[in-house]
């Protein structure tokens, strides 16, 4: 069980960091499970405007990463009402005190803004325990800042469990083994920086960005994260599209100096993202398909949702 | 719009805080929902465990006391979950400083057991607010102690108005003028205390309680709640069944001591309530009829739901 807020095209980094882990775990056999968040970003005006338009272009970038719909569950907050029915005996399994130790939370707290976190906001592992609970994922994929809300739903199925039956099964979370990708000008990737590289984005707008990315006047290229984090970032892009070590490919540019190590990230991303754009430009040319697949899977999560909320229900009556 | 946690039968003093109230402003024409609150009571195994039941004796007690399902609203927070849904929006419209500004949960907080306050006693004002809100309630009958609550609705109404479109009025609180009754001890009524006279109690079972009451050794009767509070509470009793003024009421009891006080009163209590237990006894024998009242109930409820659940979104996303 995995999910995104739909924002905006997914890029590179969304990728190397969760996309490659759910198609590798599709092809090992596990069932997949992957969430549009769009309840979580309905309160964000900009994103909530075009929130149609984001969700299927999600879809589209799943489907082209290689998620199969046949055997995937591709599916919306706002579609499953079961599951956000979770949140209201969930709720009741975990104190406040528990919700403030959210870092999240914590940051915003001491920088003495409690009136900038919503009630929204401190119930949200509350929220993302429902969503990993309703079809008893035992796996997530996670990034490091989300393990404190991973907690969170595993004390919530602990105790579920014990208080009441044992319905859930207390998911383990599965931190990537991919190292830290950072955007074009080695800072953490970000659309509104325009730093990142959409899946959806051309040849051209892809060989524009990594012309522009930054790097620094020493001719022989290298891989050393610490001490030339910018060089190390393209050549680490440039690695993951090879799907080769990052210090090999370093070694191969040599003294090319940034002109060279470019050239190599610009082919190199630009062949890797070909078939993906390919099945992008595709699949976003048939929209009606696209609704059908998450028609489809919004039927398949309510049946499992549904399920899930009886037996949580029969569970505390008896 | 009010509602009633189905923890166990109605007592008088329901019936004369509130169901009175109900009956009267649905007899004077205005549209009246009642919620059965089932969700907030899921977390009480003593309740849960008899849930239906009690669910099911409260339908039985709103239309023997005068509640007509032809023309109000009766419904399970369980069953309508376009209602559930209106949370997230919601909470995102409060910030956590307002929250922790509930007085139930400054007392918790307080008596430095924040480890007790669980997220669902935290949010319960804004699942309030989505009780309240998602018909477009315009008049809450509530007690004192459920103003602040009460402000929360109407911070969220007028929030979601200004902030995204005009959906919601902002709904009165409206006092009950009914002086406060207290228990037959002279407590606070607590169906755990054994104080409290259910409607479908029985008249000998009501004797029996008001043979027990506390009064005081004056001979002469008055109705003076600051210096004789428990003689008072039971002149009061009397007074309301009767419709009278408590002081006329005390005034013909004269320097009949505690035994002609108890007389009456039961009289009184008895009389009153024969109607209504014969109603009520009725009802209790079709429990076909109590669950078909119900589901029109939660029906006519889903679609006011869905419908502004929809005009929220729509609201939300322009």
């Amino acid at each position: 069980m995995t999910g995104d807020r739909p924002t905006g095209p997914l890029h590179l980094g969304h990728y190397f960091g969760t996309l490659a882990n759910r198609v590798r775990l599709q092809r090992a056999g596990v069932e997949v499970f992957v969430l549009v968040a769009d309840y979580q970003v309905l309160t964000d005006r900009d994103v909530a405007d075009r929130l149609g338009e984001h969700v299927e272009g999600l879809v589209a970038d799943q489907l082209a990463a290689g998620i199969d719909p046949s055997t995937a569950t591709i599916f919306q907050h706002s579609a499953v009402p079961a599951l956000n029915q979770l949140m209201l005996p969930f709720l009741s399994l975990v104190s406040v005190a528990e919700l403030g130790r959210n870092p999240t939370v914590k940051d915003e707290i001491a920088a003495s803004r409690q009136d900038a976190v919503s009630g929204l906001m401190f119930t949200y592992p509350v929220h993302q325990a429902a969503d990993i609970l309703f079809c008893k994922a035992n796996l997530v994929p996670v990034g490091k800042d989300q393990l404190p809300h991973q907690e969170i739903t595993r004390t919530v199925a602990r105790r579920f469990n014990e208080r009441y039956a044992p319905v859930f099964p207390v998911p383990e979370a599965l931190l990537s083994a991919a190292p830290l990708l950072l955007g074009t000008d080695g800072r953490k990737m970000s659309k509104s920086r325009g730093n990142t590289i959409a899946l959806s984005a051309t040849a051209d707008e892809t060989a524009r960005l990594i012309r522009r990315a930054r790097t620094d006047g020493e001719r022989r290229i290298a891989y050393a994260p610490e001490t030339r984090p910018e060089v190390s970032n393209l050549v680490l892009l440039a690695a993951l599209c090879q799907d080769r070590d990052p210090h090999e490919v370093a070694a191969d540019i040599g003294d090319g100096g940034a002109a060279a190590l470019k050239r190599v990230v610009t082919e190199s991303v630009n062949e890797f993202l070909r078939p993906i754009r390919a099945r992008r430009a595709e699949l976003a040319a048939d929209r009606a398909h696209l609704r059908a697949v998450l028609a489809a899977g919004n039927a398949r999560a309510n049946a499992v949702a549904d399920a899930t909320l009886a037996e949580v229900r029969a569970a505390m009556a008896t």
